[in-house]
Parts: structure tokens; C-alpha cells; sequence
């Protein structure tokens, strides 16, 4: 860990030790977890990693309103999707990643990973509202998924959407479970035990409603790939 | 319970209170669930529904090796499947009942529910090994499962595939997800869920590995189903 | 899939993707389930289905109260009962499907069970509260539940019924667990287990409150029935 | 817990320290539950028992063949019952416990519980093979369950008898959850659970396959009620 | 059930079967479980009891201030302790059953226990906050629990409270797990899994936060003790 | 258990027994658990323990802001962090917990954990926010880790830190999980039994969020420890 | 899913229906996943993918001996390694993928991973036994860390590594929980539910002792990679 | 982490690094888990831990009767008890650890528990079947609870002990579930969560039947207190 002249590689702010060596290390920009701070906490981190590295973007995710409203007051020029916010000019994208949903209700999980790859400095192209339960539909989508590096597939209930796509396109799939259901979908689990389980090979999970991860993930491969 | 001059609907063998009853209760064929019995105590119980409906065939489920040679002694002309046993004339079909599995590993408990089906008087066409991650293959297939009264879908792992059956078809289907897996699908409980959860309107689903059930159920649909 | 001259058998509305295809694929109305949509998003793909399909109703289920109010808004004939909504004409019932509650906190799923029913074309017969602790209850209603072609049967709790009924009838039965119960019931999953493990053969079962998905299945196999 | 001079009240084997005080504290013979235990182990432990308590029965519960022969071996005269074993004379039976099975399958634990039931001072009517699927058999045995002080129902699967036979008679019920079944049964979890939340007010539940607790418990009371 | 010139053995409100033929069947009063039912529909159906059995109280359970408001309307005599409400003459008290509790915060459900031994006819004694952090205190309480016909013992987090009752008397013990506690708790899991594994023989368990169930078990044994 | 002339060790409010015996038995103050207690239960019991042991510090931890303030009215002396409560002048600190977090959101657990310590009799220092997913942080704590007594490590999420603790340095640690994470953290499920599996030997765990047990135990150990 | 005239894109066996389409659709080589079918069946399954595609590899995974030796049998220049079977010639490495371990036990599953790259099309470096709890291990492994396209980490236990892995360096981390553990690592639950929630962003998780999914995707990414 | 001239604080053997940095780190001997590992593993494993640190103990847990046998013919001096072998010489004690059980089935946790204490350089006092059901046994040893630095307290089934002693006595307390038990122990699953409820201040917890973690815990805290 060789760095300059007595840098530690984080920044002590008494509350929290930000990271400041990310960047270097991973070559991504970083991101403040929203959830459990207060906007006066994000706030703060959110400062020291602007500093830091203020030719990159920032991400802030799980932002509640309170949050988001603390975080344009200072940086005006912040934009917003849903519960993420990106402070920072976006990189040129480089790969292409395609985000898939199953039904309307996984929106709010797309758009996470979405935000999330382009802050990561790949592209996006989106594919909406394909669930298994009209086949037609993603049948039609296969040139779109066929084309992408990689692709993040987001499904509530049963999940059986990145088997169907795994089946159906060569293309590496990483698929995020997502809380919409009800009863014995148990918050998620169902959709979660039917991805770890997926009868396609090259099926890989993520955590119950993970857009993030799964973006930083995804955008990751993407920049790398040779198109 | 109108039942002639003090029949009490059953036949006490000490061990047992064999239900003679259900025939005219139910319309449907007694059966004898060989899990936890005696080979004796099996045979005991099918002579019992032998004498008391010797026109109907009586099954046995569950009987391991045991108590399938101990049935074949006294019974002959008994028929096997796997851990399945006929005793007694098949009855006419009546209507048909699509039987379609995901995967060669889940062949017993297929086997298991097509034979439930004849004996319980309906007639079965089998689809096999149509899993989701070759979905040609069950697209393929879709005019027989379009031509059947009802289907049974059974399916390991994610259990994705019923709910791509009836995304597929306006066939009732009848869901039996299988112990087929390993790690998180514990023991048929991940694909359990996914049935239980399908995006795929008008999905039902019997217990894991439950052949049995979803041909009981599907028989009695299908025998009586205007064609 | 033979559609005719390019239509793709749905209605791409950016945030959707809406199923035209369903009624000539299934021969069944088309459903919104409302949970994690806004108002206006089930207003527009309400209309979508309406102009697809004017001659066959359209559901919407678990609607909150600002979207039943926004549907009315827009077709005041809508019929709402609970959290499920009607907009069109129901069509003639053909069969008849029995609705039989163990209590009386098992209404609002037993309602969104009848209501689909009769949607998907359909007739309802309702028997309320005749949970296995007073046991001369259920005993009474045999006739009727004799009578019908199939039957929901909707319970919380230890779930119970279904198994009690399918002994004592030879009707095919649909059970429909609920998470009316507390401590150990875990929001309906021990009543879920229960049905699963009905020792009354052929029991099928339904997600947890899924009134509408027994509702489908149940109408289907209906409408299909000798009688 | 006032004992005469220095006796503290248990034996120190080095392994073991075997309790002698029970029977003045509970006025029960004790037990060795053998589970874990050496042959030898058993063996020591209850020549310990049988010293200190010479004229009371002793109880080996759990037993494997070893330890079943090992016993045999040092008390010719101990009566065996499948994994139970009884030293000493039974005591005469003051009050009446019911037992009920749902099913063959479940006579073991049943069989564990009466001979506890027997040891413990009380005495015992069976009723083998009465489960919720054919409920004519259980209306049928009503006067037994009524006759009794308190009934032990044992049931695998749903484990729905003990809520059909608190509702049927106002005799106190002890629940016996067994590991009978599968799949979902989860060894036993389903039945626990169902009779957990049985709507019969007044079903208490013991540990699954726990026919010696049950015993205990039900054997304690019948010998204190007024008949 | 042998019941006079056609009566059914309950009252059809249609949103409800009362069942009025409990007490000849069990020897108990009725019981109007609210939770999940509206105030108005607790009203009457409180009301067909009353009417039913007069000179019998009747109790509602789980009633949220809006019904005790309703109940106390109608029946201001009404008698209200927590949750718990009693209309009728309480009667009188045969046997006695000791109500102990763990912690205070346990103090709701055991409310709930006593006031329900009573409308069910026994006698109740307290004993309140004797957990096993402090075991002086419940070797304190030895003679009072030594001297109830059956104790109730409510306890929540480990729920140990239970055994070290049940190896220190030999009075028999119905175990209620409470809700109280956090974390690795789960709602009272922790509580209910201890309780049934209990090492102190004779220990049975009722449903988490069940008072009610447990008072019902526990008033029917204490009414009918020799003492 | 030898006290004096009469003394029972508890003093009994009605409501609870105030366990005044701990002192002399285990050396520790008195503790008042709020959560699921009145405000004016908790100063009730808080000034029994007041009496009984002026001269040491009394804690309340779970407190909610109403019994924050009624504390604060009566002991206007009283210090509070976040829901923790000191009423009392703190004892002279012997020996040194290391109090370490994952991350900011685990500080109120930490914080907890903190003043529990400090009243109990050890002296703290706190190292915050060196998550394992910036694995240079922690190794620069190093030196504080190793001059500690005794380590609390809290984190949530994965829980990983104290593997990575347990790996760097002998110390002993203490690992509490917290809630903090979302989806397959199951309220910190997933952390708890990431601790408990620790490849890292010597790590023990206390319930989720638990930081008041966790500081108990490690004050205990710390005011022992040889400097 | 245009093929040549009239190919279906499988072979029908009867008991199975060999998918030959994968090839072109994924550029994946064909796998025969050996649990639940009989050696005959493997071989007559292999044996067809061997004649569509005979200048690949095909591979067999989870194969017991019988089935290891009845595929030597046919074909004698078969690659064994542990449970994974290779036929036909490796194709030349494209891409780096480094395999790791966290102890010696999880070797199984990161050789069925290394094997699966290999035949997949990527080249592969180990990295073993570099778990948390020894730390200086894998801080000396980082520069193979780095220089891989995509990492697999192996782990069981409390699965740390990959957290720890993924905080050190910017690859891409795949994480293979396995069921390395005991008690509450429930098979191996505790390490992927710790994977789930890894604090480091960009962990991608797949099914326990999933080794063969992990290859195929990591060998997916690996050969279209940049370097 | 500072090592003399180049050694990386570890021995590659291939197929494991050997953590030879342990003892300077952490003031521990190696431990070998051999679990998963081959006796030739093992041995290998072994024996570079013995030339790095020959004056130390090595410890070997987990070893199946191959593995001790093969350890014993390379160490003839080796101390087995049950599954755990100790090679080298104890070193002298230092503090004194208390080792209790609860029943006779926990003794082998317990024997690795002891075991681990001696090898990790403190004394071992041992109390055995103490079982809270017969509480007067455990009340005795109390002074003997007092004398010791830190309990270790072994226990299955309900798990109840460590809270009785925990109430009973200020000596810190590592608690250990057991499997011991059957049915809703679910592996121990109940004596763990009852523990990590425990109701006494100041219990810890180890994973289920990990005798070794609690013992390593306990001889490093005893080691270093004052007495």
C-alpha cells in the first residue's frame, strides 16, 4: 500500500474515516451508503471525497429525502434518480451494459444500477417490463441482449427472468433479486433462492434489491471488454 | 354419512383404521402411503382395500424395495413404477393430463404422478427434460402442452419453469417443485417458493417431490373436463 | 406465436410493456396487479387493456385507495370489492366454484378470490366461517360443498380446512393460506406448511393471501367442467 | 430443599450427577434419557436410580439396541416397548389418559408416550389411526375422547387432528408434533407449527417426536383429576 | 351431536357461523377472537352470545381500543384488562393456577393468562418478575408454585424460566413465549424453541404471547384437580 | 445465598421484584432493561436502586425519549447517550476496552457498548469506521488493538471485521453484530452468524445490537486483567 | 433461433432431450450435470454432445465414481479432476482468471471452478489458503490479485475473504460460498448469506460449492476481456 | 507486520500456506482443523507447525480416527481426548477455567473445550451434569463457579444453564450450544439463539459444539487476570 509521504489513504472526520485511497486502489470513484448517516454525515463525506477527487463523480446511495435535500443545497449541480444521487461530471462511457426488469415493480432497482454504471463509467441500455409470464416479450428483446457486454437482470417474485435470458443469450448475467411480492416471497428470499439456483450456467447473484452492487460490478466488466 | 346397517366406513386392523369409505365419498381409488409401514403392515392394509373394492385398482406410494417384493408375492400381477405400485385393472382415461419435466433428474416423481393419474382414470402425455435454460425446447412442445386439460410441471433447482409454461398457455397448471439441487436449494424449498411465488397467474402447487398429490388433483380435473 | 401483420402482442408504454397477447394466448381478461405501481401507471395501463380488449373485463388487484380512486375517476362503472377492482362487463359464469373461509378475518382474500372468479367467467358459492374448531359447521355445508366443481378453500392459523374438506368430499380442492394468525403462525406460514402437507390427497395450494391466483385457476377448471 | 443430613441430594458418578431427589420434589420415578450415552453409562446411571428408589419404576427413554440389550442384561425382568424401557413395577393407574394417533406411522412416539403415561401412574386408552382425512373415523371414537381426563394426539404432516379433536370434545390436549412426512414437512416443523396455532383453544404442544413429554405431562394430571 | 329439534349449533350472521353449541360440547364459555374483525362485527357477534348463554361470561380477546370502546358501549358492565374483555359474572373459581412471569415487560400476555382462568372457572395467584438472572427470587416463590394445581410460566428472550420452574416442582407447567426481547429473539423464536426443548420433563407450550390458549388449557385442568 | 436478618435480596414493587442482591453476587451495578416498560415503572425501579446502592452508578439502557426524559426530571444529574442512561457518579476506570466499528452506522450499538463499559468499572478507547472494505484502515489501528485488554468489535452487514481483528492481533474480542444492512442481512442474521463462524479463533459473540451485554462482559474481564 | 432446416436445436433420447444449440447460441462448450442421472444415462447423454461438437470439450460435473469410471470406459482420454470429468482438447486460455481459496478444505470446489475455466476457454492461476485469519497471506497475494481479469473466491465458514479481497484490490470478485463449517454455518448459509452482504462493492455471489457456475461465468468475462 | 530478513510468516506446502507467524502475533500455539483435510494433510500440516515452533503445544481438533492414528505414529507422545490431540508439551497454567456442563451428552464439547485451556496455558476446573432441571446441583457448585477467572458453560437442548449460572455468580461466561437434542433443537439452532437471549448480563457466545473457540477465548482471558 505505497502511498505518498505519510498519506494514511483516508481522512478522519471523528465519526467516520473516509476512504480517499478508492480511487487508486480500484480505479472507481467512491460512494457514500446514505442509509443509517445523517444528512449532516453524508454531507461531510460527501465533501472530503469531492475534494479528494473532484474530476470524478461522487455516488450517494439509499438517500432519503432529508438527504437529498442536504446534498443539493450544497452541491446544486447533483443529480438525482430515485434514492441516488451523483454529484460530478459522468465519465465517458466505455462497454455497454444492458438493465433488464421483469415487471414495473423492479423500477426503482434498475434505476439504481443504471445510475450506478454510468457513474462507474460504462453505458446503459435498458430493457423494461419482460417477464417470463409473456415470453414473447424477451424473446423480442434478444438482439438487445445479445449485444450488451454484460447484463443485470432485476426480478421480484420467483425470479425466473436471468434463467430465461441465461438460456436464451450467451452474455454474462448478473441478477439482482428484488423485494416485490408478497407472502412466501418472504421480503425477497424466493427470488433470491431461485437466482443462486439457476438452472443457466454463468448466473450470478447480487443481495435483495443491490442495484449498486450490481452496477459497479457490471460497469466494471463492461469497461474492460473488447468490443 | 349415509352408510348401510352399521358400517362404520372403515375396517379396524388394530394397527390401522383402513378408510373404506372414500370410494363413495370421493369417487377415487383407496391408497396405501408405504413411508414409515411395515411391508406386513402394507400388505395387511392393501388386502383390506382389495377385498373391499376388488373392480378398482388400489395404489401403493412410497414402498421401497421391501415392501414392493412383499406386494409382488402376494400379488403377481402387480404393476411397478419406481417406488409406485398398481394392484388391480386400470380404469379407462378419461380427459388428459400433460406430464412435463424440467429435467431428467426429476423423472421418479414424474413417473410417480403419471402413474397416480391412470390409476386414478385419466390419460397422461409426458414431456420431458424442457428446461428453461434451453428454452427452444419447451416452446417446441407448446401444442402438446396446449392440447392437455391440465399439466403438471414438475421442476428442480429454481423451479422456473411452470411459470414459463403458463405464461406459454391457458392450461391449468399444477406445479411440483423436486429435491433436485444442492446448497441453497434446501432441499426443494427454493424451488417451493419460486412455484409458490409465479408471476404466471393460475400456478398451484403440491408439496416437494409430491408426484402423488398433483396427479390425485389433475386426474380428478381431468376426468372431468368437457373436451 | 402467429400474431397477425407486426403486431408484437403488447403495448411498449416506456415504463411497461403491456400484454395484448394474453386473451387469444389464455383465453382469460387481463390483470393489474397494482402493488408498486402509482396511480397513473395503473390508469394507463388500464386503458391500454380496455382498448385492446373492450369486451372482456379488466381487473385490477391490491389497489390502495388512491388507485381505486383514480380508476373510478376515469371509468365510474369500475366495481370495487376490497382491493379489487372491475372495469367492463362481468362475462356469463359457466361451472361453479365454492368459496369456503375458515373465519371471519379470512374475508378480504376470500372476496378477491370470488370477485376474479367470476371475472374469469365463472360462478361463485360462498360458505363462511366454518373453521375446524366447531366442526358441525363444516359438516353441515357438505352439501354444497359436494356440489361445486372445484373449491377455494381459504384459512389462516394452522390451516386446517382444506385438509378437513378434502376428506370429506371428492371435490378438487384449491387451498388458499392467510396470514391471519400471530407469534408462531409467522404472517401465514405455518398455514402454508400446513396445506403443503395436507394428508387429504389431492389438495393444491396457493401463495400466501393469493385469493386472485386460486381465483384464475379455480374459473379456469370451471368453466371446463362436465356437468 | 430441605434433605436429611448431608444428603445433597444426587449421586456424583465423576460423569454424572444423578438427580435422587426428584421423586420428593416432583413425586415422579426418574428417567435416563439415553440419547449420547453409553451402554455403560445408562447402565450406571440406573443402577443408581434403582438403588435410591427401589420400589418405583425406573424409565430408559431413547435407547439404541446396545443399550436396550445392555439394560436386559443387568435386569432380566425390564419391559421393553420399541426404544422405552421400563425397570421396576408399574404403578396402579389413578385417572385416564387418551392416546391418539393420526396415522400408523405415528405409533412410536405414540407407543413412547403411553409406556411413560403407564410408568408415570396413569392409565391409558388407545385410538390408533384416526386422521383428518377420513373425519368419520375420529366422529366415531368421540365417546373415547370424551371419557378420558386429558388425550396426548400425536400427529405428523399438518398435524390438523389435535385442532379436529379440540374442537370436537372439551377434554384437555396435549399435541405430539412427529417427524411423519416430507418435503416440506421439514422433519416435523409443519406439524409443530400447526398445532402451535391450532384455533382449538386449550391444544398444548410438546417438542416433535416428544411422546415421553407428553406423557409425563399428561400423566401427572390425569392422576390429580376428580372423576 | 345430538342437539334439540333442528337446531344447527350456530347462529349464520353471514359474515359469521357463531357457534353457540360449545358449551354443552366443552363445557366452556365462548370466545370472540377480535383481531382482524371489525368493531361492529365483534358487537354482534358478542351479542348472539350473550343471547345464547346468559347466565354464562363471554370473552373477547386481542380487541383494539376502538372495539373496547364498542363492547364497553353496549355492555357497560363489561370488565376490560388490557386487551381482554369480559362480559358476564365471573364464576366461580374451582382448582388454582399459578400465573408467573419472567420479567415485567411480560406482564400483558400473563394478564391476558389470568383474566382468561377466570371466565373459564378456576382460581388465579400471581407471581410476577422472578426471572433466572435472579434465581433467589424464584426459589423464593417455591411454596406457591408448589402449591397451585398447574402453573402457567410466561416468559420471553431465552424463555429458561420454564425449566428451572419445572426442575424445582412438580407442579405440571404450561410455558407461554412472549414477543419480549430483540435481536436473535425473532419475535419470540428464541423464547418458543427453548420452551419446547425444555430439559425439565413435563413442561408443554402454547403459542407465542398465547395467554389466552394457555388460561384455556390450565382453567379446564385446575376446575377438575383433586386437592 | 447468606444475607442478612431477613433480607430477601429483592425488593418487590408489586409490578416487579428490583433485584437488590447483585451487587454483592456479582460486583456489578444494577441495570434497568426500558424497552417494553413505562417511564414510570422504569424511575420507579431506577430510584428503588438508587436506595439501594447510592454510592454506585445505575444504568437504563433501551430508553425511548419519553423515559429519557422522565430520568432526567427526577435525576437531572443523569448523563445520556443515545437511548443509554447513567444515573450516578462513574467508578474509577480499571483496565482497557477497545471499542472498534465497521462503520459509522454501527455507532449507536458502539455507543451502547461504550458507556456500559465506563460503568461498569473499564476505562475505553474507541476506533471507528475501519471496515474491511478499506482493509488499510484497520491495519493502521493495529497498535490500539494490541494494547487492549479486551475488544468489542461491532459491525454489521457481513460482519466480517472480527475475523480480520481476530486474524491481526491475540487481544480477545468480543463481536456484536448490528442490524445495519438490508435484504439478505436478514436484521443482521447474516452478520450474527458470520461471527459465529469466525475461521478466527477466540471470537465470541453477544445477541444483535447488543452492546450493553457486550460491555458488561468486557468490563468484567478488563477490571481483571493483569497490566 | 434460426437453425438449418429442421433442426430442433436438440436431440431427443427419450429420457432426455439433449440440448445441441448451445454452442451457437452461448460459444460455451456443453456440461452434463452427473447428480440424479445413472452412468448410462451420462454417457448416452455425452455421447451425443460428442458427436454435435467433437473439436470441444464437454464436460461432466458432480460425477460419482461409477460414473467417472463408465466414462473413462468410452472415453479413456477423459481429464479427471476430483468430480469434474473433461472429454475432448482444452481450448487455448484467453484471459486470466485467479482461483482462491480461504482454507484447504474448500479445494474441491475451486478445482471444479479451475477445471470448468479451463474447458470454458480461460486461463487460470490459484491462489490457496490465504484466509482472513492469517492476513499477511493474502496481503502478500495482492499482486496476483491485480493482475487477473476476474478473481473466484473460495470460501466457507464465515466467508470473509471475499469482502477482504474485494476492499484490497479493483478486480472483479465472483464469490463461492461453500459448506465448510459446522454448527451455525447450516451447510454452508453463514458463508453466502456473508457473501450476500459483503461491504465491499462489486461482490457477485453464486449457489454453495457452486465451483462449476463461477468457472463458466468468470471464463465468459476472462476471454472477452482487455488486457 | 514486522518479520526478520524476508520470511513471509508463512510455509507454502502447496496445497496450504502454513501460518507460522501465530505465536509472535498472538502469543498462541497453531492449530490444525482437520476437518476436510486428508491425514496426510494433516501430518504435513503438523509438522511444519512442530519445527516452527518446537517448544509450543500444536493442537489438532476435529480428527477422525485415521487422522489420530496417522498423528500418532509420527508423534508417539501425542495426548489424544476424543477428536482432540495435543503434540508437544503443555505448558504451566496460568488463571483457572471453569468447564461446565449440563448433562452427560455435552462432555465431548466439553473434553475439547478442557483440552484447548491446557494447550492454551491456563488451568482447567471441571463441573459436571449440573442441568438446570435438577437445580439444587448447580446451587452446590457455586463456590467452586466463584473460584474460577471465566466459566465456560456447555450446554444443549433449551441452553438454559448459562443464564442460571450467569444469575448466580460474577464470573464472566462463555457459553457453548451443544447438538444434544432432537426435534425443534434443530441442531442446536435452540441453544444457541437461547444463549444469545440469555437474560443474564455478560454471557457470550460460541458457535455450536465449539468447544475449541470457547476454550482458546477462556485461556487467553484467564491467563492475564489477576488473582
Amino acid at each position: 500500500m505505497d502511498r505518498e509521504g505519510g498519506d494514511p489513504g483516508y481522512v478522519d472526520l471523528g465519526f467516520a474515516r473516509v476512504d480517499t485511497d478508492r480511487l487508486p486502489r480500484t480505479g472507481d470513484p467512491e460512494v457514500v451508503y446514505a442509509a443509517g448517516k445523517t444528512p449532516d454525515e453524508v454531507v461531510a463525506i460527501l465533501g472530503t471525497l469531492r475534494d479528494a477527487a473532484p474530476d470524478r463523480p461522487s455516488l450517494v446511495t439509499r438517500a432519503d429525502p432529508a438527504t437529498v435535500a442536504a446534498v443539493r443545497l450544497r452541491w446544486p449541480e447533483a443529480q438525482v434518480e430515485g434514492t441516488t444521487v451523483v454529484v460530478g461530471d459522468l465519465p465517458q462511457a466505455r462497454g455497454l451494459v444492458g438493465v433488464v426488469t421483469a415487471g414495473t415493480s423492479d423500477s426503482p432497482v434498475a434505476a439504481e444500477a443504471a445510475t450506478t454504471v454510468r457513474a462507474f463509467g460504462a453505458g446503459v441500455v435498458r430493457v423494461t417490463d419482460v417477464g417470463v409470464a409473456g415470453l414473447h416479450r424477451v424473446l423480442d428483446a434478444r438482439p438487445v441482449l445479445q449485444d450488451a457486454d454484460i447484463l443485470i437482470v432485476v426480478a421480484g417474485m420467483e425470479g425466473a427472468l436471468p434463467s430465461v435470458v441465461g438460456g436464451l443469450v450467451g452474455t454474462p448475467v448478473v441478477a439482482v433479486p428484488t423485494s416485490v411480492g408478497y407472502g412466501a416471497s418472504f421480503g425477497g428470499l424466493a427470488a433470491l433462492l431461485g437466482m443462486l439456483n439457476s438452472c443457466a450456467a454463468g448466473v450470478v447473484v447480487c443481495n435483495i434489491d443491490n442495484g449498486f452492487g450490481a452496477g459497479v460490478f457490471a460497469a466494471r466488466i463492461a469497461r474492460g471488454m473488447q468490443r
